[in-house]
């Protein structure tokens, strides 16, 4: 979010550097910001991991990571030879002190080459498990005790309910301050969601149309195309209810749904984002079932390939009752949006990968055109986040002719016209962290309302066991009851899967 | 506008059949329309003329310009036979009675045939000063004497100001009833025109956008590249002024700015239209130079080609004072509009043929996003009536990368996406007529209000010479003060030339 880049001496310290995200992620994050020149000058690389490995060891396998998951791979070997340079692999024990003291030294060694106290941006790559423990051996060491200087960042889930989350952050802020904790959802480091706010308050023309006055429902979805594949294991105790909708969806809805900032500065967007998420309707636990759908996919076909049903996935419970699929009706009590709907779905092994909002505005209040057999299509807008890229409005006009008749159709804009080469979001918010600049990142009380509006949600369908899963096939769209949730108001899922231009 | 076609027996009469308009534009809709079955299956069309013809001499002329003309040229031998077995010559002499006596039993052999009294259409396409004539003959025969079964179809310029146009309807009103007569303006039977109604009307999320409280201006172009080629006898005689924007531009202006009528019908959508020619500000002759700019054009180039100047063109005074360039500023002083500039301009020898009404919205009320150095581009919606067909849409999105910086884009809807084979102004127009729609033609309130809100222009630039022509150089966008006009509110022509999107 920020435009000034930090040019501090900056050390990172990242817990889990041999793990999947460092891999894939951070690491070529990283590289592309060192490119991009949006690196500190002096800058260091901590990476911590169980193994012994010596540097040179550690630097064979981020070089050959690079290859395969960064998006500037085609480097020059000097250009790989500068970056790798600044990492330096360090052998950690999670649950040693020693190992926090060897982090000590190492940090302070470093501090001591680039002549000051740098700050330090430390990446918790880890299971949430061992956040207590981190936390509490930086604390005793004080390896993060300048609150100016140091952050911490912590990858959801952020606690497992309400109550957990609290815990959690009572945990955390005996260590830190809450300004140096830094939350973070990917989700919001997309282009295009952050093209969110640009386009609704960088326009005139959209504003005064953004509200119950003129918009019938909204329509969000994150729909993948994946099972579970190698996380089973721990997406049988979440599902996604918790991994999806508690954070990236609800995260979505603000974006959506929130009023004005008074400014771009974090604290004005994100407390906009927190009134989105209090307003949010609480359900009593007798109208979970009137508000929401879950869904267990079966066995099915992606794209022509048989997929087994969730049960038979790898890590899975064969009587497992965890959700792949949500689907749910959530009312804003604020002037704004009081009545109109929000619909939520998110589910693993959808027909297509996509993840979109819709805005489906009320139809005309009177119209004397003929229409062809398509019927009147209402005006949409349809802003898709990935794999899409590009915003569609929907409307009617003449059909070519001698008559007057209407038919739709639909203006394009495709956000990577503009550029083909646009930051991955792990880019932008580890260079917002760097920064300092917590804009993008969820505050404690985000995270707190998200849990709470979900809460009664969670509990319900613990204490009752679904009867009908599987209920969906994958491939499919989800379950029918999801269908019926909105047609019980006379509305639909929009299919956003072609243009409706023939 | 119409979707049902005339069923009934018509006969039409082509008065001026070996002139231009009858060569390039009648003969090839009338060919149209039967190719898509959109003619009676009983009808008839005499074709007169001064000259002594045979029908088989005339059927040789049509199909030569029909094979130049149509858009549908490529017929087969056979079915080009068909429709011109429809057609018959007669010789014809506008000042003699005796031709109106043949055309009566022409008219009358024909219902013979026919077995019934068929609808009469008389197309006028002949010079203005030859109406009285015709109509005077027309009433002793009693040729359209049947008011629901007969219409005449009247060009522009229907008078040369108010007091003449009254003069010559009064004229008309002796033999016609008001509902007879279709006075055409081929601009309304452009697709994209009359897209404008469907667009406004047939769609939710623009209408509540469309009034003062969210457009800053309007402007209306229609730009010629052309000089005045071989009208400049009749050109002199009439200027920009009354060749343009009396019709054309007021017409669009009317469909832009116009409530929602009660229906479809023709005289609701013609209320709403005159309406809005009556809500005009009328200026005052002092206040004419602050509303009006007029222009002539001096020699250029157009597209590199050098052309010469208004006086050096055929059939130019060499001292002519008549302006080829007219831009003006229009307030509506109705709820809707007040305080919003409408700003018209038409030329001929502009850079560019080109015709488009750009609605620019208000900038934000408030914004701290960062631009690049294009700066903020107001929101505006473009729609292009010829020759591109397209409806644009423009606003600002995020710039790809790590800033949340702004940057211009737009979205485009192209019209003839959805067919490339549109029927011409003139087919349905026509079509129009013989179904008895005269939705698209102008009635006579809205000719009189017209010209009572350019009366004062016309009256002051005739007793004050310009001192200035010629004032803009061919292949430019009119004179400087053109400019003023709209700098003096802070505003600016938009260029619409190119889009904004690299």
């Amino acid at each position: 979010m920020n435009n000034v880049k930090n040019t501090d001496p900056t050390i990172i310290v990242i817990f889990g550097s041999s793990g999947d995200l460092a891999k894939r992620k951070l690491f070529p994050a990283f590289q592309n910001l060192f490119l991009d020149g949006r690196m500190p000058e002096k800058f260091q690389i901590i990476a911590l991991g169980r193994a012994e490995k010596s540097d040179e060891e550690f630097h064979s396998y981020v070089i050959e990571n690079l290859n395969s998951f960064s998006r500037k791979a085609a480097l020059s070997n000097e250009e790989t030879q500068k970056f790798i340079s600044h990492i330096t692999y360090l052998r950690h024990d999670i649950d040693k002190e020693e190992s926090y003291q060897e982090l000590d030294s190492k940090l302070n060694s470093i501090d001591r080459t680039f002549g000051a106290r740098a700050n330090r941006l430390f990446y918790l790559s880890i299971a949430p498990s061992f956040i207590a423990t981190i936390s509490g051996n930086m604390k005793k060491l004080r390896l993060a005790a300048n609150a100016k200087q140091d952050r911490i960042i912590i990858e959801k889930p952020f606690g497992y309910d309400k109550s957990s989350a609290i815990d959690l952050n009572e945990m955390l802020s005996q260590t830190f301050k809450e300004e140096q904790i830094y939350r973070i959802d990917h989700y919001l480091g997309k282009e295009t969601v952050q093209n969110i706010l640009a386009f609704r308050f960088g326009n005139s023309m959209f504003e005064p149309l953004w509200s119950r006055n003129f918009i019938d429902f909204v329509q969000i979805t994150v729909a993948e195309e994946v099972g579970v594949e190698e996380r089973g294991g721990f997406y049988e105790g979440v599902g996604a209810l918790k991994d999806m909708i508690q954070n990236h969806l609800l995260q979505i809805l603000c974006m959506t749904a929130m009023e004005a900032p008074a400014s771009l500065g974090a604290d004005d967007i994100r407390n906009r984002k927190a009134d989105v998420l209090k307003s949010i309707r609480r359900i009593k636990p007798d109208e979970v079932n009137h508000y929401t759908v879950r869904g267990q996919y079966d066995e099915g076909f992606i794209k022509d390939k048989p997929v087994p049903s969730y049960r038979n996935d790898k890590g899975i419970a064969p009587d497992s009752n965890t959700e792949t699929y949500v689907a749910m009706k959530i009312y804003l009590d604020n002037w704004r949006w009081q009545g109109v709907p929000f619909y939520l779905r998110t589910g693993k092994r959808m027909q297509e990968k996509q993840s979109s909002i819709i805005i489906q505005f009320k139809p005309v209040p009177h119209s004397s055109f003929s229409y062809d057999n398509q019927g009147m299509t209402p005006n949409r807008l349809i802003i898709n986040i990935q794999p899409a890229m590009d915003i569609k409005l929907q409307f009617m006009t003449k059909k070519p002719g001698l008559s007057l008749s209407l038919q739709p159709a639909e203006m394009i804009f495709d956000y990577f016209q503009c550029s083909t080469m646009s930051p991955e979001a792990y880019e932008t918010l580890l260079s917002d962290a760097l920064a300092g600049d917590p804009t993008l990142f969820m505050r404690w009380d985000q995270v707190e309302q998200a849990w709470d509006a979900i809460d009664t949600i969670q509990e319900v369908w613990k204490n009752n066991a679904p009867t009908d899963f599987p209920n969906y096939k994958a491939g499919s769209w989800g379950p029918e009851a999801a269908d019926e949730l909105l047609a019980r108001q006379g509305h639909a899922w929009v299919a956003n899967t072609q243009n409706i231009v023939k």
